[in-house]
């Protein structure tokens, strides 16, 4: 039983280092030695555990689409509306990604160039802003003539936009971009602009993000 | 003279070639040998034209640059309002992504985990746009309460977002999502959004982008 805790708390060691590795030098560059070092064991107990770099890859990506659907839950449990669950859900993602390495890693793996990837942390995202806009939409809160399909495509595209120029350059910080980017639709996208905006405020402010 | 018509020939090559590599396989993976061997070129040729990687990669970044700062000023002498440039500017842009090897490894240069970039083709395209936008304003072309800078991330957010997005994604097809992403923000944008829409149907048809 000792044994068995032991080795699940390597794993997870390794596959949090292995996170941390992939985002900082990409796939192509990430090196078994250097995961095994920063995880603090040994390459025998790297390779106990992964049969090679994209066995890690695929564990690391499948922890950051579990971790995003824990943080897309809580931002729906709290009250508010649908557009509130939206606005709260992209803060707590841009959040997760500069703050968590197992996060970051899963959206920088799905699109690295030296990778081939079946980007599922994207396809989970737009499935869930379309929901949340569908959603918005039957409980009257979109202004009338929005296309729920144009207004998804603008919002998960702002988002990969903002995520990756972030990572990019300093000069852009994401929460600050993502109240400009909803400051600006809102008064397209909300039937009541007014009392959206407001609700943005909360829910774009770092400190009300859901950790 | 002949002799250095040819050398610029192959320069020309290598830069291709290497744009090429770049594109598909990202700076860390992309191989010198893979680079003269699509170029045709011997070694000994690379390495007269080209010290390593890095400089390959800084040439690259460099002649995409060109090729978009040629493109926008296409696009600028086009007649019409400043929107419509500005509309034409982000057809021509993605078109180019796609079909242009030497720009679309530009891109993916300056955002590639695996080598250091200082950007500056993205740093030119929020520029870029950010100076539509405000010519725009001064021309009354905007809606009064409209934010230029909110606009502008609005804007290259997008941009950026749809075309990562399509390098990943093949049912994302770029021109489709770039005009459902126009319908959705000109009733906010522009001061007249009945003769904007009409204007963005003509400038977000591929066959009317600029080659």
């Amino acid at each position: 039983m000792v044994k068995q805790v032991r080795a699940a708390r390597t794993r997870q060691s390794l596959i949090r280092a292995a996170a941390e590795v992939f985002a900082a030098d990409g796939y192509a560059l990430a090196s078994l030695p250097a995961i095994s070092r920063r995880a603090g064991v040994s390459a025998g107990a790297l390779h106990f555990h992964f049969a090679n770099k994209e066995a890690l890859a695929t564990e690391v990506e499948s922890a950051a689409t579990d971790s995003v659907e824990k943080l897309a839950e809580r931002c729906r449990d709290v009250a508010g509306t649908s557009l509130q669950s939206l606005m709260r859900m992209m803060s707590g993602l841009l959040l997760a990604v500069a703050d968590d390495p197992v996060i970051r890693a899963g959206f920088k793996l799905s699109g690295d160039p030296s990778r081939k990837s079946d980007a599922a942390i994207l396809a989970w995202w737009h499935d869930c802003v379309r929901d949340l806009v569908l959603q918005a939409q039957r409980a009257g809160e979109l202004a009338d003539d929005v296309s729920p399909d144009e207004a998804t495509t603008a919002i998960v595209a702002a988002t990969v936009g903002i995520e990756v120029i972030a990572a990019m350059d300093d000069g852009w910080p994401p929460a600050e971009r993502l109240a400009q980017f909803w400051s600006f639709i809102l008064p397209r996208l909300a039937a009541f602009p007014e009392s959206a905006l407001m609700a943005m405020a909360e829910e774009t402010q770092p400190q009300g993000s859901i950790q």
